[in-house]
């Protein structure tokens, strides 16, 4: 990832100075436009705008703090994956040394950065996201969602939620049409256009979730939807219900409180409040 | 449900009797070409082809078994939700009595069935599929998956639980983002584009999946899916993380055994395969 923003911003003209911890990595980058240095103090100082792009936050305080004085003054871009409480530490960490932090979370993979459906998140300093923000833009569409520095890793986090949750559903129904013969493929090829329709449904379910009424008329019932059959078959098939035992899970916490002939969506309240579900 | 297939049909030109267990609700059907009966056994008796859509598998045959002797010599075509085996089991019961069965699966809505997009999945008998084949394509694009009667069932709650592990995940992001003052209607309007762009990553986890070898270069390790930032994050926020924690046991379960720098597909043994995933 690191290597997709530096040849990114390089190509786009920018001078860039690279640090990696194993040196040499640089190897195949654009040598016109960037640099390699092997100490990290040397990375820091070359810019005003240090990018930071690491395995986790303990990684990022380890390599930057023997040379937080050469912080002050500059702009701490962080694009590693971090919780956002691990975000706000690192942005309070930033400004005790004189440094002005935004967070980035990145909702790409390094090939898609600077190419079309490339986002980055970002949050924290607002004046350091307008001053930079042209360079940003760079590796893709690059929205600032407010000076809580927490924010674009909680969004980012969240994105991803819904992405993995997608994910381990499609391996779920792949397991189970497995015990009948039928490959990933032919299922996948299925799946895809299937799941795809289903996606724009999140635009309903939110005004649903928004309104606070989970009784507007028109809705599935979280009677209908309450997983028993999905569930049944897959034990019946010796395939590991936990996935959608969990969806279950949500649905039947509000059917016991009273709830079964509310809307699917109401299964969001499970999730969003689960110590006061059955109150509600 | 059973009105819009019954419409469907009727507009297609073929003569149509109805019954519903509560009298009257056929209303607004198109008279020109149906007719509405107060008696299981007359509506049985009007056609070669008997379609039932209930509420559950038990409904079936709480409704049918007292016109079993009206049901030799006809098709079947049930498309209530079961699951496979009982299917299998109402293949058996309806063979007992004379009858053809053919298990439909149907993914779409009312509002969908014969329109572009409606998809309704067929097993069992298939000299009965052939024969009826014009008339159940009226209704969408209807696959033969084989003889095999739970099928579609099978098929039919395979592609569902992709699709409500999905919105599991979105109801998910919903909430970690809530916390922070963010409405669902603007979450979504992110993960919309955002989700439905990695839906075809399904068919590259196929592909890894089919091929059985988790180590092919190039992929997303399992130790770097394993979604302790999410978790973490949802507790600090005060989100439920049931359905994100399903899925990072189901990466946990793979690393635990020593497949950690495997990609994230192998997450899909842990469902296949669970009590010999550690084994693997």
């Amino acid at each position: 990832m690191g290597r997709a923003l530096a040849t990114t911003v390089a190509a786009a003209g920018h001078p860039t100075t690279v640090w990696n911890r194993t040196p040499g990595r640089a190897g195949d980058l654009d040598t016109a436009r960037t640099s390699e240095t092997r100490s990290v103090r040397d990375a820091v100082r070359a810019s005003t705008l240090v990018v930071v792009c690491l395995l986790d936050a303990a990684s990022v305080r380890e390599v930057l703090d023997p040379v937080t004085d050469a912080l002050d003054g500059r702009t701490l871009v962080n694009v590693t994956t971090t919780t956002p409480e691990q975000s706000r530490a690192l942005g309070t960490w930033a400004d005790a040394h004189g440094a002005a932090y935004l967070d980035g979370g990145i909702m790409a993979v390094p090939p898609m950065i600077g190419g079309d459906g490339s986002l980055v998140l970002y949050s924290g300093d607002p004046a350091a996201y307008e001053r930079w923000r042209s360079v940003l833009e760079r590796w893709g569409e690059s929205p600032y969602l407010g000076d809580d520095a927490g924010l674009a890793a909680l969004y980012d986090l969240a994105m991803l939620a819904g992405m993995y949750a997608m994910f381990a559903g499609f391996f779920h129904g792949a397991a189970m049409v497995a015990t009948a013969g039928i490959s990933a493929r032919a299922f996948a090829e299925s799946a895809v256009p299937f799941v795809s329709a289903m996606v724009p449904a999140f635009l309903e379910y939110a005004a649903v979730i928004d309104g606070g009424d989970y009784g507007v008329p028109g809705q599935q019932s979280l009677e209908f939807s309450v997983l028993s059959d999905m569930v049944q078959a897959s034990v019946d098939a010796g395939v590991a219900p936990d996935v959608v035992a969990a969806v279950q899970g949500l649905i039947r916490a509000q059917i016991d409180a009273g709830h079964g002939k509310d809307g699917f969506a109401r299964a969001y309240e499970s999730i969003a409040r689960p110590t006061t579900g059955a109150a509600r």
